[in-house]
């Protein structure tokens, strides 16, 4: 076991978040000081269960820590309420007690269902998160974020919550689909964009070896995001403030999302690389931004593989008004107004409450059009 | 409007408990400082929303406050999950932002259901309560427990959540039956028993008056409750220690309540009541606590109408296996013991980890027979 970690320290809770290789194999002497009762409860899907449970249970058995496993189905309808309801059923199930811990081994989805779950069961059991995405371990590992879908929109549920521990084992990395492992790098880049331009610059260097897999690599990427969260989030922790630089690209990203039915054909990370770009765009549009900064971003794009506009999605055909409608419906729209993330250039993202909805629409229309 | 006020400073936020006669006619007044966005949705039940809910909007109105109403179905059953996900998907059609407030309007399930739903809409809305029963009003105003019940148990899931404000109007309680305003006094008497011996005595002499309606009486005995609440609470938010000297009286009751499975047969206070002579009986039994103390409080209760022993029950047949088996299932258990709150006599409880369950099985084999 070989690791490097960081610790957290967020609204009087304080936690670790661990990022190595082969972690999971010694999960058991990293939860032994935090775990005070038994079993522990372990959350996971049907894809992750089949490829990392047993390693994580034998490594719990030889640390003396019995565990119950819940698996659910993978894939974002397990965040719906129905899901929800049996999960929480099912950890009662086990009759756990106000010192119980539910370990969530899985990505951004089991991440989320079993946060929330674990918050609200006997009004907030403890949580260990074991993300296996590269998405969920630099994304999800901060910030406490937990939440479900409703058919109102998504993760209008939920919670801040915050995990006593987070491990983050890049071996995990190697058995994800390359598709996946690009949506995840994409919030990794998404920490240069917003507010670390020598991060960015390392990324033009080593972002291949990290999308390669090169162990090194991942885990300097992944310390250095969850360390740009950190800061971020420290002291902003329930998102009134400086914490929605966060959501750099993310306004186009719901939008598009929605639009696409939050299917298989958009991954969460491809658009919030969309995202980006667009946000880019609408900079430079409004001369806030010079062109170089966004042709420098599209080149890294196109070096690494991560979609560059909408035409790398299969979708019949964009409307604007709808695109625009969706926007409209964010939670984050205060007053009708909706908030946007826009950008100076390479790692100094602002918060622009005031953008009219007219340069938006011009936006996407050279968008789509392009 | 006349009132009193008390100031709760718990887990880094702060609010008002406001209590007085005819508070609901002013209460636009009195929420207008905190209210940013409107609508403010007012979350209520059938039974009180006949009796103060066009009050409330109308002096909501007053105060330039628009707002929605949602009307649950009374009584505890819709504290059921099922009720839960009706009333956040209700509150989402209004289309929430982070900026809205909910108002509960009712006892302790309108109170316990909206405050978990606050709790969770976009990760945490406001919520201002407004209890119309003595028991929410003395009980659940401070603590900050919110709750709904699953087949497993009764509050398995919530969250611990702050209010931004409690309005606690004594006239609501004009319109309350006896039966339930006495149920309420039992929770009053609980906190003289548990800690405050001189509010005892206060009430020895004054609980006529405090069941009579008068309202500087019922002022009194509702500030005292809750300032005896956050003092308890102020250190303990998360009920690790002391706290759980609120539960005086309530191992016992919840096992009588379970029994008679939560019906309208024994409600809550009731079930407190006697729960709380219990807990005397047993300490007088283990040799802790002058008999005299017990019958002292009994002497109290059969003065005011409180039920002093299982016999005021119309229920067949107590099984002490069934009531000693319902005690092992409470949430307060660790590691299978079960904790009980014992008293050296009248203000001075303790909590004691190493009673025996053979002792418990005793005294209720003598309730029983009693």
């Amino acid at each position: 076991m070989i690791n490097e970690k960081i610790t957290v320290a967020l609204d009087s809770r304080c936690y670790e978040i661990v990022v190595g290789s082969g972690l999971i194999a010694d999960a058991g002497q990293l939860v032994a000081p935090l775990v005070t009762h038994s079993p522990v409860i372990i959350v996971t899907d049907t894809n992750v269960a089949a490829i990392h449970a047993d390693a994580l249970q034998n490594s719990l058995n030889e640390a003396g820590i019995a565990s119950e496993i819940i698996t659910l189905d993978s894939g974002e309808q397990t965040k719906e309420f129905s899901v929800f309801e049996s999960l929480l059923s099912s950890i009662l199930d086990i009759a756990p007690e106000r010192a119980s811990t539910i370990i969530a081994l899985g990505g951004g989805v089991i991440g989320d269902v079993a946060g929330f779950a674990a918050s609200v069961i006997l009004r907030g059991i403890d949580i260990i998160q074991i993300p296996t995405t590269l998405l969920s371990q630099v994304d999800s590992s901060v910030g406490g974020k937990t939440g479900i879908n409703t058919p109102h929109g998504k993760n209008l549920i939920g919670t801040f919550y915050q995990p006593r521990l987070v491990i983050a084992d890049t071996t995990t990395l190697d058995t994800l689909p390359r598709r996946e492992l690009l949506a995840g790098y994409a919030e990794v880049v998404k920490y240069g964009l917003l507010g670390f331009p020598e991060f960015f610059e390392w990324l033009e260097q080593n972002g291949t070896a990290v999308l390669n897999g090169d162990k090194d690599a991942l885990c300097h990427a992944i310390l250095t995001s969850c360390k740009a969260k950190v800061e971020i989030v420290a002291n902003d922790e329930r998102e009134s403030g400086q914490r929605a630089l966060l959501n750099f690209g993310h306004t186009f990203a719901h939008s598009l999302e929605a639009e696409t039915e939050y299917g298989r054909q958009l991954l969460h990370g491809e658009a919030v690389a969309i995202g980006m770009i667009m946000a880019f765009d609408l900079s430079v549009q409004l001369g806030l931004c010079a062109a170089d900064d966004a042709s420098r971003v599209r080149a890294h794009y196109q070096s690494v593989g991560l979609p560059v506009d909408l035409g790398a999605i299969n979708v019949g055909g964009w409307s604007v008004p709808a695109l625009i409608c969706h926007m409209k419906q964010d939670k984050k729209v205060r007053d009708g107004r909706v908030t946007f993330i826009l950008t100076r250039g390479i790692g100094d993202t602002f918060i622009a409450k005031d953008v009219s909805l007219n340069d938006v629409e011009a936006l996407l229309e050279n968008a789509i059009s392009a």
